[in-house]
């Protein structure tokens, strides 16, 4: 990029009149971590805030094998045909190493891809899921700004990524194979617990009778739990995205859940929520990184856990020598 | 105490030799907040540790009106015919104000508040479950180098008590009340996924049936839940204080869990795992108490909260900013 880097306001213009090359851009930019780029970012996040928050913000999420892929696909093109415009996210910080998302493979939604209406953007690379989350976040202002009404946000459904992926969203819908159980999925109940919707996929031909059973199950099991927004009843749905059936279903039930609570104030209020939780985990995020890369801090710390853990020290003596040597100057 | 306040070597010479008077006033010494009891706490602790870890960890909870003084009576009076020596703490940093804890009442554990080989400790007062948890693991230690072979820890089962509870025992056990659905209950999901044992108290007279019925449901959904305790699996069952039937049961259960499971050095392991939690908590929560004490924080945190409430700014930016007024020559 030597001949011409955009200026903040080429951003700004570019992303807000809809062009789509200045909207990767954009987001290449939030992605760098460089320093420079970063407070470049900063400032061009500053200009789009007025024309951000419009989109409605769904998450997916699922294990691996599940068919997010193909359910996204279908769903995406779907969108399009009701006049949606609709940006696909990802949020998962081993996907390069794992080869769990598929965003990394855009080919594999080809469909959707050549739609004019719709952007993909596979995963930012990142080592933490903090870092990732952080700019997926700011990567879902840019789409709104550049005028997407609807943002799907992919999570590859192992590990802490669905709870990063649940606060920064709206509505949460889970995928879910015909047949296997929780477990064997990888499903923890706390993920179940955060859903909005499950749907329990490839519900076609030999399957069908198989994905019923998981439904049932699974429509009997979410009476033991309390719902993941209050006012809204979590249920378990059939789908094929192979086939297309179950999809319209879908979002009939996504634009019931926004047609209910928005009067009630309380998809406002999450995000208000979520949006304070981001600065305080921003802050405390900061605070350790500086900590842990404090070079007196990277010798001691080993030394004392291990200490600690043989019983030789307390643990708040162990805290107490770290916190000195950090920075005895920042006490107070 | 204007005469006497006893030495280092008074408090460890006296706790080892399992003097009861000493006892308390080393637990009061570690419940101090006067940073020079603070530094003579630690350095009893350090000649204590050498004598710690060999008690098993109990932790108890239930919602408030689940006969929870009820069972511990019952329960630490039955330990102690079977010759062991039972210490009794709490944890629960609002008892004083909600009046929640049965620990702020000695006199409704008459029974066994006489036993000499009991010792009760009721909740340390404090405002943050933080350092109402981390004097609650030093109490442990000290009650077990004096000698004590059961640590009953009691939690008032609502609110985050029952994760730090969590992260100090060995053992983890849930009352419930006959009945009544875990909401009414006020029982998140979340606990019962913790619990090593579901029991079904007040289970006499008319309400028998109830509790074989709530039994029955608890053993149902525990199906769909994930063992606390891998290698263990979690049980409900009946139990009434009152009458003391079912009370050797419980007991019985936590000795299997010992036996069983000691051998696999899975109890081993999460003590450690413990530990390391108790030191990466003790620096997070330091870290960000230096922060939010500091003058220019707490005056620009709360304007720059607003500010990204009504989208001016991003979380990204106020991060930033609050950072660098809070030191920028801690950063590196």
């Amino acid at each position: 990029m030597i001949a011409s880097e955009p200026t903040v306001d080429d951003y700004v213009s570019g992303v807000l009149a809809g062009n789509r090359a200045m909207l990767s851009r954009a987001v290449t930019l939030i992605e760098s971590q460089s320093p420079r780029h970063e407070k470049k970012a900063q400032k061009v996040l500053q200009e789009l805030l007025p024309h951000t928050g419009k989109a409605k913000r769904i998450g997916i999420t699922g294990s691996p094998g599940v068919g997010k892929s193909t359910f996204i696909e279908a769903f995406g093109c779907y969108l399009i045909t009701q006049n949606h415009s609709v940006a696909v996210l990802a949020i998962d910080p081993s996907s390069k190493a794992s080869g769990g998302s598929i965003l990394g493979d855009k080919t594999r939604m080809e469909d959707l891809s050549r739609e004019p209406r719709a952007f993909i953007r596979p995963s930012p690379s990142g080592d933490t899921i903090g870092g990732v989350a952080r700019r997926t976040r700011e990567t879902i202002l840019v789409c709104e700004a550049a005028g997407f009404d609807l943002i799907l946000i992919e999570s590859v459904g192992v590990g802490q990524s669905e709870v990063a992926l649940r606060s920064m969203v709206d509505f949460f819908l889970l995928l879910l194979l015909p047949g296997a159980g929780d477990e064997l999925q990888g499903i923890k109940r706390g993920i179940i617990e955060m859903a909005d919707d499950i749907i329990v996929n490839k519900a076609d031909g030999e399957n069908r009778q198989r994905a019923e059973q998981s439904r049932l199950e699974q429509q009997a099991s979410l009476s033991f739990l309390q719902p993941a927004t209050p006012g809204w009843k979590t249920e378990a749905s059939l789908c094929s995205a192979r086939t297309g059936e179950g999809v319209p279903q879908v979002w009939q039930r996504i634009e019931r859940f926004f047609h209910e609570l928005e009067p009630t104030g309380i998809i406002a209020k999450r995000r208000q929520q979520q949006t304070v939780e981001w600065l305080t985990d921003l802050i405390r995020d900061e605070l350790q990184r500086r900590f842990d890369n404090h070079p007196r801090v990277q010798v001691r710390l080993p030394v004392l856990r291990e200490a600690v853990l043989r019983g030789e020290t307390t643990a708040v003596s162990a805290a107490h020598t770290l916190l000195a040597e950090w920075g005895g100057s920042q006490e107070n």
